[in-house]
């Protein structure tokens, strides 16, 4: 069903539940508006009213929605509440950085496992998650039943990482290399690419 | 002027750059059509001829574009051969990996400090970089004359360090805390959530 929506429309639903969660309870009580979470996101208020369509919840007009059934709903609709598993592929710095950071649980995603190539971190733990070889992708995607990956290896290897993971059965990839991915249908891939973030930066000044 | 271009535009131009620069002299000769690039990146060719349009090199009928003119080309629409500086404030774990990885100067951005509010860290050297306290931002910034800058704190600190990189006169900033930042009118920002990019992927299975 979500495939129908747009990846704007989903992009933005993360961004819903964070500012949601942090809001502090003095602030605005128990009901905010869809105006309100506009405002604060610097976003429209009717694109906001249809994104929050998406979720179970109604606003109610004059008062908006009750926070924590909008957080309820936001949660559902990301499928907080049901483990996901993710396999890191490439054991750098950033791999390291993101098997070590705490933020995916808020989305009920568990980076479970690392893998590389390189000997020296074959069979070492990274933040208590075990880093396995590249040749046993299938065999641990399978044990853990992962269904999501990232790849942080250097731009040179990264189509022959994501042809593993591909053969290994996940179907979504986060992709750090700055390569574009070739990948058959039904695969999904969101790249980011960090240094190419900082050049738009730099040509928007 | 680039503020008159689309973001997602802006965004594709790295994209472009990336692909020519690792295509392969033998694969294409020194031609290059929109339809193949349009194909390798999986997007339109109208759309990738108009984005093209923006920098001076135009196409030739059947052809194409000569591709190093291409290249050269969207180099200095990203003017890669002018240097930018940036800093990384949280040297935690992508802090640290960020310092170290080498693709930022394929765009001509050099990252040439870090900042922390830990003591340990502060006077080390990371990736041959080095680490001043968060109250140096502004002699710093000045000093090096720094207009990019990245967050890599922890969401509850990213507002306050924000704060102090605009009034160190940064006026772009890549914010890895998952948190909207609120800037003055004139200061750029974009968010990568990283979580909130896989949240989204699982949501699309």
């Amino acid at each position: 069903m979500k495939k129908d929506i747009s990846i704007f429309t989903l992009q933005r639903m993360p961004v819903y539940l964070n500012y949601l969660r942090t809001l502090p309870v003095s602030e605005g009580g128990s009901y905010i508006s869809s105006g309100a979470i506009a405002s604060a996101l610097g976003l429209g208020e009717v694109l906001v009213r249809k994104d929050l369509a998406f979720t179970d919840c109604v606003g109610r007009p004059k008062v908006g929605y009750v926070r924590d059934e909008l957080i309820k709903g936001l949660e559902d609709f990301l499928c907080c509440n049901e483990i996901k598993r993710a396999v890191v592929v490439g054991v750098g710095g950033l791999g390291k950085a993101l098997l070590s950071y705490g933020g995916f649980g808020n989305f009920g995603i568990e980076l479970a496992a690392g893998f590389d190539c390189d000997p020296d971190k074959i069979g070492e733990n990274v933040a208590d998650k075990p880093v396995y070889g590249v040749d046993d992708l299938g065999e641990v995607v399978d044990k853990l039943n992962a269904t999501l990956a990232i790849i942080s290896v250097p731009a040179r290897y990264a189509q022959e990482v994501a042809n593993g993971i591909v053969d290994a059965g996940v179907k979504a990839i986060l992709n750090f290399a700055p390569v574009r991915l070739r990948v058959p249908k039904g695969v999904e891939v969101i790249n980011i690419d960090v240094a190419a973030n900082l050049a738009v930066l730099a040509a928007m000044l």
